[in-house]
């Protein structure tokens, strides 16, 4: 009877580890949606916010692992739960990387606020949507070990790609055409280069919840044109 | 008397970590360098060793982390090696992932010997050459705890930035030029891509020292011009 309730309470503490790290996904998925907003409504309180709230998702990721430690020191977990605590300590890190990325959003939109507007912005909100929810389906992959769904995570990745060369392009026209557009030029276009990042991060967390599921080295089994 | 036995076996088994992690980094410059070798002279079979052994990297990976649940398991260490050890586990994904990216390169290197040389290729190699660097200096800043050399790392990230933007508009100028030029440039491309992730990872890898060493979160302490 003792064992069946350790294990019992064990189930509960893997519980609880997932719904921290969904709750620190869902605090970087708010700081990727206000950094845009940020830049879009040119909000630079909103900016300055999301800078400081990255705070508390930089002692969630602290948390985090010393959580994972904890059960891994407590509880000396057979190879599934071992794998599971691993994948979460690296889940962790893609999320605090995250957060760091809005971050320096976030810095970008407090520079650009201080000189008029470029250009109308129409394909960083989208490129922003889509990274949004790249790590939101990720995080639910990994809570549900739902590996179609991370499938479809790294295939989304192709879209941001091409999304940030169609922005890369036109941002280099507006450059060549007017010197005096090449600092918020640059700017964008590190925005640009942060949200690809950031769906790096989903598709590593996307990866990492297929390794853990079949226990495959996901690179391996992609073909030639998804592995980019 | 015992205790002090254990304490220096768990020394000792610190010091085998160190040892494992500086293994799988010399694989991962190898595997970066063999890389571009492979682009420079057009090697084939060179790129098609690069891809296949990634493997012994991938395995190197999961026996790592496999070596720091045991640690975590049967020692229990205090606050200072817990740390140690997380940080270990986040390098060693680090690490595996720029194996990838060489996978990636080699990848584009099969496609690219199809064809033939678009252009001479300068500032590839010169990017290689820093990124390899990068990494080198990163692993030997956790290995002795440098946290001057860690903030090197972070600066020469600059260098990799700047190159990869100066190649993303020079090939732009040949995929304008001639249309057929379009797939080998996109291809050169996805490898500076590839080059520029790999500086990412070292620059991860010398946060987590910084981070480690100091206990402060780096990117609070950076400079806005360096936090890019």
């Amino acid at each position: 009877m003792i064992e069946g309730h350790i294990y019992k309470s064990f189930d509960k503490e893997l519980k609880e580890l997932k719904e921290k790290l969904l709750y620190e996904g869902s605090l970087v998925e708010r700081a990727i949606r206000d950094a845009i907003k940020a830049l879009l409504e040119r909000d630079s309180s909103l900016a300055e916010k999301v800078i400081s709230d990255d705070d508390v998702v930089n002692a969630k990721e602290v948390e985090i692992d010393e959580f994972c430690l904890k059960l891994l020191a407590l509880r000396q977990p057979a190879a599934r739960d071992l794998r599971f605590i691993t994948t979460a300590i690296k889940i962790n890190y893609d999320l605090e990387r995250i957060g760091d990325m809005a971050v320096n959003v976030c810095e970008r939109v407090l520079e650009l606020n201080q000189e008029p507007q470029l250009k109308p912005y129409i394909d960083l909100p989208k490129m922003a949507e889509t990274v949004q929810l790249m790590v939101k389906e990720s995080l639910d992959a990994f809570v549900k070990e739902d590996v179609e769904l991370a499938w479809k995570v790294t295939r989304d990745d192709e879209i941001v790609d091409h999304l940030h060369d169609q922005i890369f392009r036109e941002l280099l026209t507006y450059m060549m055409q007017d010197f005096k557009a090449v600092s918020r030029a640059t700017r964008l276009l590190f925005i640009s280069k942060y949200l690809e990042r950031i769906a790096d991060h989903a598709v590593n967390i996307a990866e990492l919840v297929i390794f853990m599921v079949e226990g495959k080295i996901v690179r391996h089994l992609k073909t030639p044109e998804e592995n980019k």
